[in-house]
């Protein structure tokens, strides 16, 4: 069974939940300058980093999709699963931008992208079984300890935000700087 | 005809329906924990029903397709009049939700469903008829008792909503279990 | 220049729109049964007729663009013209519902739907263009009587709007039933 | 790697776009016809003018990718970083016709098309290093004067919209039908 579906439906919801959290991006009232800027400055952050975000998984899921050859039943709904979380992910940013980052906002935050990180970490391993011994996307993964590390970040960033929130945030920040910058893995897979 | 544009059409209608969705999960006023949880719980327990309703119908709709070779005028109707019943899922949700499970909109919440089931199977009679005798998909959905107990449990829980909504809920969720469990009629004729 | 894009890009835009408007569909305030009805009732019929009138467009521009050959510059704009008018589906469909079939509201429906057949014609005949001599899209749709009808219907509705409301409503059903029906030109071609 | 999923993805992004932006066109209270006009004619206009801009940005972003050969994890990130600052147009829109054309929006909304405009000149440099010497896109789009042009007129007009906001609006005008009329550099490289 083709995997052109499945991407196209990723891409689709991925597509759309990257911008409908535009709509939550509310006109300032007439005000001077510094007002609008004040009001904007926390929804416009929270919009970068979960659009960063959003994008770090397409893309991931972009070059993960690359590698697998067929598409099971299981992979089918280990990718629902994902979209399930990540389609929270405008209700959490939101939410964050709303309540100017408060501590409960901040954990929940980030406890949807920890089980939306879960839920890539089943996707992969679906597809690495799906594909059996010499599995290709199990050779460019390895071991995936940077998948790993970044759920063991976001568990410690959830419970942080009720003792402190910036720190909470900058692992946020510091997770998505991670997987912005060395993405090439799958890339060197494919070229070897 | 190809099969490829209806493909694409139905997958970003329901991509866009079950992120849709989202919208309607309004941020909790600030309050305790407690108070955010016990707004929050009905929204997201209805909200995850519909996000795996919808996912079921992709996947079936993604199997069926797959066995589909032509595309007829009748078949691009008949898709979009299951769609139109689809699209009313986000409002019968939101519906739901806000009035907290009260019996009008639980029965409508099912209402939909039994339009949208019996609008599956009349797009997956008419892909059988327009794959003549021998058809795959006849030979995979046999004569697909499962589609049709699902029609009957609809139509069964809209009249209990009056009555008793718990059972008619529950009746919801069996439902949906009983299709993300075992559904692999379809690629056992493929691999068969 | 390949048309892959083009109706891919289409096929968005149209399942967007399509669904979009199922976001006005507002829950009714609690009440008994008889008023959610009469609450729901123009709501609902606005959105079906816009619902059908965007399917038709959707098939008629599946079905023409399946006889294209190649996509020009000028096609690219003559499609993003009809995709501006077809956009303004969801406003007008708010507008008539909301206003309760006002004469001004129902004028305005028709006139969007109006831009919007004239802009399919151009559509058309910008394909036609590119085709050249022997072109298999003026062959299937040969003068487009139905297509010009149905501009003149639009006209004459627009205007009995400020006269008689139900008149001008009952012509927007008859152009929609009048395409639901009898649509096979092109697949008469494609057999040929 | 593939440049489908590129493209479908941008396609998706920007079709949403181009409709969510009518979801900000707010039914006018119940008036006489002229105050319905005199509400509506800015609100309009906006949409028009962005409705123009995205597809223009669509139009060249399928032309651009269309001689493209292949896609680089620097290439998947440009994009994603045009399709930010194309992301924020609805928002600027729907603020530019609610404050009726004050300075403050009439900037942010050149602002916004200012750094598209550079995200674009990155995407396609990023393109072009990609291909190497002999590039058929650098072929196409020369030194890219007009690509350079539009970024310097949207800079005056950011600049003047503090100092007389119809100048500043008449150069979004003109950037935009600069991009209309004459867009056949890359048609002509590909029938060259």
């Amino acid at each position: 069974m083709g995997k052109g579906r499945l991407e196209a439906f990723s891409d689709g919801v991925i597509a759309i939940l990257i911008t409908i959290m535009v709509l939550e991006l509310k006109v300032p009232e007439a005000g001077d300058v510094s007002d609008d800027l004040r009001h904007l400055a926390p929804v416009f952050f929270s919009y970068l980093l979960s659009f960063v975000y959003l994008g770090i998984y397409w893309t991931n899921h972009h070059h993960m999709l690359h590698l697998a050859d067929r598409v099971t039943g299981g992979i089918l709904w280990a990718n629902l699963h994902l979209l399930f979380w990540l389609s929270l992910v405008p209700f959490t940013t939101h939410w964050l931008a709303e309540r100017h980052f408060a501590a409960q906002p901040t954990a929940v935050y980030g406890l949807v992208f920890l089980f939306a990180g879960g839920a890539y970490q089943i996707l992969q391993l679906r597809i690495i079984a799906a594909q059996g011994k010499g599995s290709r996307l199990r050779q460019a993964v390895g071991r995936d300890m940077k998948g790993k590390l970044s759920v063991g970040l976001y568990t410690v960033a959830v419970i942080l935000a009720f003792v402190n929130v910036p720190v909470s945030i900058a692992i946020y920040v510091l997770v998505a700087l991670m997987w912005l910058i060395p993405d090439t893995r799958i890339e060197k897979v494919l070229r070897g």
